[in-house]
């Protein structure tokens, strides 16, 4: 039986300030990765995204930041591993409320931007992350960069982990994502990011920017929720998973 | 069996900024009300607080508020039902992240400053905080200005709730507070403060700044963490009440 | 010779989020009202705005509000004179310093979402952003509700004030805008927007939603920047004032 | 004529949050360098620093640092120069409207905490922050760590530049500060405090930690306003220096 998790980080509008195409991404995945008010995020926001999440039977997962409203959680910031801990807690707890208080149950967790870039190199702060998550609730799955510290550090400590992988992302011959401010950074056709799909699934590969092909370990894939056509990309890449004889299905 | 439940503001301090008397209070009192991030307490002295509290054996309560951190919480704001809604079920998950990560159980919760005041006289704002509190966990108390508002609100959602009285603020005949701005506001005698909870405890019973006599329901005692001598007055307050036969009991 | 000036909020952008449609915007303009980070606009937007409006030779105002970025500043809050007096110098300052260094002249000020209404009708509120501004510099000219307490105060303390009015909204029998709630609130036909402003203008009256007319004063007009037509809106209404022999003109 | 400029970071309590002994420290310094908003310094505490620091003619700073309230503006972020170019405006743009507005003028600029780290290796930020006070104000003065990179990025855009000195902290063999979490980083003892300015001002030299002795370059001291003890060191080495001769002397 061959299964796949299409996730997408939602929830990330801000009081007025809208963001993303959130509702347009909801019939093509199956995992939500929702903001908790760092990076975006305010708390009718997540109580709306909650709800429509839990209409749609998608699983909820909390996409704790760095604390940094105006760079959009995308700045690194020299945190320790004390403060990292805390504010995964305070952030997965904030939103774990909201999925209690609609009947629901919070799934996982995935860090947003720096933090995740940074839990997937430093041991110490992806520990952190790993043991906040454990500390609150056991059953969370984890998410990170496929093969990445972090899911090193939640495996460890007894978390089940889901590497994730990007649809629409190219790699690089070490497994690291192409840093976005290089033009080959983005898969810009949705057939193309859909083989990509395919192959880190069905194979266990992916080929990188310089023509190798390189091992991966794909639980989850990433699909971008934000740019004009966002919604599209879900589109065919989900019936295309779904012609090649994949079930879309949660990781819990 | 005569009992009382001393509740103080706690884990108010942010980041650098240092404020009130936090572990000098927590000998003498058998509830806490932590701030969640809004008016104060970021996630790493929210944690610590919470730790703190628990090696004591005080009730964690959560202490939401209005989102104003150079307010302190004190501003009205004109926020609609349901964003109380959100930001109180918002804080009151944060914190309780932190009191599950520790092994310990959230108790209560006592919304803050403007917030509590708005609480204690609009509705539809009480209702909005009885139902984000009844919605998140039905076995949590609502604290409230007695007989107010918010007590009404959370007795008809079917929660359990605590009439707070003030040791060291003085009353108006119809049983509102005397605002801190007119100069009788405060008992500034510790004696005084602890005969008035022995007189609103024993006797439902308290003194109005014009010298009449109000009845008034006192389940729980709030003793401020804040200002020089606040753990002096803690102490006085808590032996008085010792030695007139009650046992300091947390309401659960 | 017949002057008006049309004056937009802009850059009410932070970060990563995007409102508004500045750059549709800037052709059909003659005054910009600049957000200062308080509701919207950070530091980095606020520099690309005064930069593209000096290229537009668009007079460029400051935008002040209350601290409020999750309710864009349009929740009334209890502030103090005190308070606003600080809040107002603040992000006018900030403002200020952007357009200096990129070698312009900050023309004017006018107060935002709810610190704007607020000002129109209490006056100690409306006293202390006209010493605000008088403070910072007495040429600066003011903008505020027309006929209302801001345009009071400012004109009191010796500011040059812009009364302002509304393309698209309607107006009461008192002179009050309809609120937002109301269907009627807003004129959502171009032309009949265009005509108020002519009638406004020339007549110095208005229409009301009654369909009684009464007088009003109109230095400026407020286009909005939001809203899917709103590019359009500013051209219909700048292009049919220009046939009716007006001249687009700042204030100063 | 031997002149010597004592400096403290001032304004840094952020509404109900106190920190520092301000008043205290002002009949002791010539200059002083009040937080912005950004790390601590809210409009209300900017003004009436501003007003206290000018009745003690004492020489008003910006102190601006990166947007991290929790963290005292003391963590690292990965900003871009062209952000700190904006924030650095952003925030002494403000101060200044309280400078201008009290009748005085802003005499310097020195950035706060992590940013004023960055800004003494990277030369980029160093750069932007040299741009943007020579954008705003050609005759503001830039203090930085005694002969880092932001000096140089000062002098070469053409700023008047100030050579920083630390009292109470300790040197390395490089001529950077011995970290804060070294035991030695710190002189507690006031004489040795005093001792060490002398040597710093009058032979341009300081003895480092492992006994070595190195030139530096001392324009500007700082003493800290924070510590128990911070008003007693700062009278214990004016009145020191003015004991060996030295005149206390604004930068400007």
């Amino acid at each position: 039986m061959k299964q796949i998790d299409l996730n997408c980080d939602l929830g990330e509008s801000y009081g007025n300030f809208r963001v993303g195409q959130d509702e347009q991404m909801m019939p093509y995945i199956t995992s939500a990765n929702i903001a908790c008010g760092f990076h975006g995020g305010d708390p009718t926001t997540m109580r709306k995204t909650v709800r429509s999440c839990l209409s749609y039977g998608i699983a909820i997962g909390a996409h704790p930041s760095l604390p940094d409203l105006a760079g959009f959680g995308r700045r690194a910031m020299a945190v320790s591993a004390e403060e990292v801990y805390d504010m995964v807690l305070y952030q997965v707890g904030a939103l774990q409320a909201f999925v209690r208080a609609e009947g629901g149950i919070l799934t996982h967790v995935k860090p947003h931007g720096a933090l995740y870039n940074m839990a997937a190199q430093n041991r110490a702060l992806a520990d952190a992350i790993a043991k906040a998550v454990y500390n609150l609730d056991h059953s969370l799955v984890l998410f990170g960069l496929s093969q990445s510290e972090l899911i090193r550090a939640g495996e460890q400590i007894g978390l089940k982990c889901a590497n994730e992988v990007f649809a629409d992302r190219t790699y690089q011959k070490d497994g690291a994502l192409t840093p976005r401010n290089k033009p080959e950074s983005m898969l810009t056709d949705a057939n193309a990011a859909a083989k990509q799909v395919e192959q880190m699934l069905e194979y266990g590969t992916v080929k990188t920017v310089d023509g190798d092909e390189i091992r991966i370990k794909a639980d989850t894939v990433c699909l971008h929720g934000d740019g004009k056509h966002a919604a599209l990309f879900a589109k065919v890449i989900s019936q295309y998973m779904l012609e090649k004889g994949y079930t879309l299905k949660r990781k819990r």
